[in-house]
């Protein structure tokens, strides 16, 4: 064994395990992915993680000192306890122990964060924040809901009990739409994927827009990515719902430039492939509702790393973990 | 001379400067109170802060031992140069260098503040959150304008440079009345003391709000406090201001507490005076828009120090700076 350092991280999503052990010399240099079996219960679940991770521990701690295990999670999610809370896509999960389950059945310390913090920790260490030189970040993933991360110098902020970031939940539009939440009006409801297929189920039920009632003939079950393409192709319905996905996060971003003062925002997930289609409108709001923006200019872009980010922010955390304290 | 530790503090005001000697045992043991001479330009005002600092220091270094200078001041204040931006209040003041020229004059280190971020230190350390025991915490400041200050684990959230904590410009009705920052439906258009004058106006104009005509006609130059008395005598319309105020603050803390999973979020400044007549309205909408809220039930409630809190901010700087860096 030499003293080069490996971590054991766990992407714990609600359609797939990924378990992967990784290095800072050679990145992820094994990963196992496994189905996520929800409807088998949470021992079926834990155990299935358990498993794996065991496998990379005893393979990898031969050649390397195990720096810790590090597990993102869905949300919300109560640190430093590592509880569950009334997790929207994980019925029956609500108040489960993820953390001293695992802790227990392991027999060692495992770190445990919400998945849209570890993937902005990943996007931080190794993706845009990298390549700017930025310590400090605020990523928003646009995938089914919005998620989001907040970097600050290094270190995932957490909040008091591990519920900061909760950008999706943003007002933007005050009386607008009902959102899952108990508001209205959220980011969530108008730049997420089931917010563009919403929109997009309002306009043809409005009787107006062609080419998506043709769409949704083609495929009932379309998804944000066929609304971009025919917006890509010219389609003015569209265009317009992208518009207004562009102008919510604008609107969302302003607040945030104006509180956090970050040198950094970024954007994942599956519609932020549609940045070309919603930029203008984003840009155009964030100019005209936060003056930090303008006088600051922080960079606001794409982030780097993919689908990745979520596993590798969770191998990130136990090396990243210094001051994180518990 | 022992080892106690003493700092001056200065509170650069737009009407008064307040400039005082503080000790961690007996507080602030002295405090000169100057108008600030700003018809007669940077250098006069400069020159009455650091005679006046001057004074204190040379009154108290053979007894203590000096921690620092610290001055809270009127933003947007560009850290860590201490530069200030384009400051609404300080015609001819854009591009000063505040803090180089307060350590040339003085010859010593100068820690400057935005006046926001140093009142939130003060409430942090000294008011509610010493006495709930929170290390973290947002201070709305709700004067002419809104400002704010983030506390984090003890120390002041100053962003990438020094613009972190404009609450005041959070989306609140995102196609309401336009502020002065360019956008539109800002927090500080709406629970301000200026918001709260304007607000009555409209209503005036409106030709329907005879308590409030009455009012104008007594007192011309009616204020905040005013439209607050005529509330609490039972003026429908004056009731219906405050009523907006509580929304628009709701709106604006279920934004925060999305975003910061804080502890601790407390009011201050001539309106938070007003709680009674503004806050069932703030907790309605609140608890409406916040599951964070809903689920960690952090404290919203009045600022402790009052007046002070700027003064007590400043001298606190130096004493609270170890990990404050430059």
């Amino acid at each position: 064994m030499n003293s080069a350092r490996f971590s054991v991280g766990v992407d714990f999503g609600r359609t797939n395990l990924r378990i992967a052990a990784y290095t800072q010399e050679s990145g992820l240099v094994e990963t196992i992915l496994l189905p996520t079996r929800v409807s088998e219960g949470r021992d079926a679940v834990v155990g299935d993680m358990c498993g794996a991770i065991q496998r990379l521990r005893d393979r990898y701690s031969p050649q390397f000192q195990l720096a810790g295990i590090g597990v993102g999670s869905p949300g919300p999610l109560e640190l430093p306890a590592g509880r569950l809370r009334q997790p929207p896509n994980l019925p029956g999960w609500d108040g489960f122990e993820l953390r001293g389950t695992l802790e227990r059945t392991l027999g060692t310390r495992v770190l445990v964060e919400n998945d849209a913090n570890v993937a902005a920790l990943a996007e931080c260490v190794l993706g845009k924040g990298k390549k700017l030189g930025a310590d400090s970040l605020c990523m928003l993933t646009l995938g089914t809901g919005v998620g989001a991360g907040i970097i600050l110098r290094g270190q995932i902020w957490d909040g008091m009990s591990g519920m900061a970031g909760e950008a999706g939940h943003l007002n933007i539009w005050t009386d607008g739409v009902a959102c899952g939440c108990g508001g209205h009006g959220c980011l969530e409801v108008y730049a997420s994927a089931a917010a563009v297929r919403r929109m997009a189920d309002e306009k043809i039920a409005g009787g107006n827009a062609p080419g998506l009632a043709a769409l949704a003939k083609r495929n009932p079950h379309f998804s944000a990515r066929e609304v971009a393409e025919l917006a890509q192709a010219g389609d003015t319905d569209a265009k317009t719902i992208y518009e207004l996905v562009g102008r919510s996060l604008g609107i969302g971003l302003a607040s945030l430039v104006n509180m956090l003062n970050l040198p950094l925002y970024v954007l994942g997930g599956g519609v932020a492939s549609a940045w070309e289609l919603f930029s203008p409108a984003l840009f155009e709001e964030l100019r005209h509702r936060s003056y930090v923006y303008r006088l600051t200019i922080p960079e606001v872009s794409r982030a780097e790393l993919g689908a990745d980010a979520g596993l590798l922010g969770a191998c990130l955390l136990p090396l990243c973990a210094a001051e994180l304290g518990s």
